[in-house]
């Protein structure tokens, strides 16, 4: 069972600390009753206020529809404790499998949407659907993060990225070089 | 001096390698005889082929211009090795300063572009405005990477994750889950 972090309100104004780094994420969707859970790496932080996030979800996900029809997600933090879990969720259909089930893992509520939280992760961000001007031609949707729960240990947690092929970095050492940034470039 | 690490060309279809990890990458520029060097940790890949990659350039950096109308830059990914580098490019502006002459960086010739390839990086992406549409609202530019140098070695070199505060996270450490993924889904 993976462990389930207890977690606190976040600004949403400063997701990047999570988001920009480049994890892996795990996106869940609710729409007409059935949920979804898929993973995601093509995904970039847009602005800090409104706070919006864009993302690749391709046409061929089983979340594709749930996602253009509700206009919401909660975006999932994974860390390396879930490794198995995301491959596992990466390597399935929604088609086929309730994913919560098949892998254990917890829906909770969200507050300001209808998709749930998976509460193993380390934050999860829910968003609403900002701007859906590029999905038809790049399934590019671009998000508002409206409410951000992050763990508040650890700290500095171990993140996926993939690379393809099977691969994931890691990342989680942390370098500081706080001291040498001019304070408006923070 | 930074090294210089010996380059092969890669399949443009096969960027997602570098890039989808989300590590902090320098823009290099060039428009009327001028150069500059941006780092940007806002992007994205977005299709294999085309090879797409999106990305912020906010309009307050001295690059926002040069790449704007030249409607060409080139992605170039430092490793750890440059973390200095980085942070001095990152807390300068190029309406200042010279960043190649600055920081000591050798601008090479890029085949498919005028800008320049910043030689000590461990891959250079050469990238042509694609979709500009987006430019105006968000300073978002989705750009087809046109022509990849990537180094033969290290294998799995050491990247910078940029988390805001001025704290970079590092990725470097693999970890592969090669055998259960389904063939279609690597």
């Amino acid at each position: 069972m993976a462990k389930r972090p207890r977690k606190r309100n976040f600004p949403v104004s400063k997701v990047r600390r999570y988001l920009e780094p480049g994890p892996i994420v795990l996106v869940s969707s609710r729409w007409r009753g059935k949920t979804n859970i898929m993973t995601m790496g093509w995904h970039t932080v847009m602005e800090f206020t409104p706070s919006l996030f864009g993302c690749i979800i391709a046409s061929g996900n089983h979340s594709f529809d749930l996602i253009r029809h509700s206009r919401q997600c909660v975006i999932n933090l994974p860390t390396t404790a879930l490794t198995d879990i995301v491959v596992g969720i990466g390597n399935t259909s929604g088609a086929d499998i309730d994913k919560f089930e098949e892998f254990g893992l917890t829906a909770d509520d969200a507050e300001e949407v209808g998709a749930p939280l998976i509460r193993e992760c380390h934050a999860n961000f829910e968003c609403k659907l900002h701007d859906g001007r590029l999905i038809d031609k790049y399934n590019f949707f671009i998000f508002e993060v409206v409410k951000a729960h992050v763990a508040a240990l650890p700290k500095h947690p171990q993140t996926l990225h993939y690379t393809g092929d099977g691969v994931f970095m890691v990342a989680g050492k942390i370098i500081s070089r706080r001291s040498r940034f001019r304070p408006q470039m923070l």
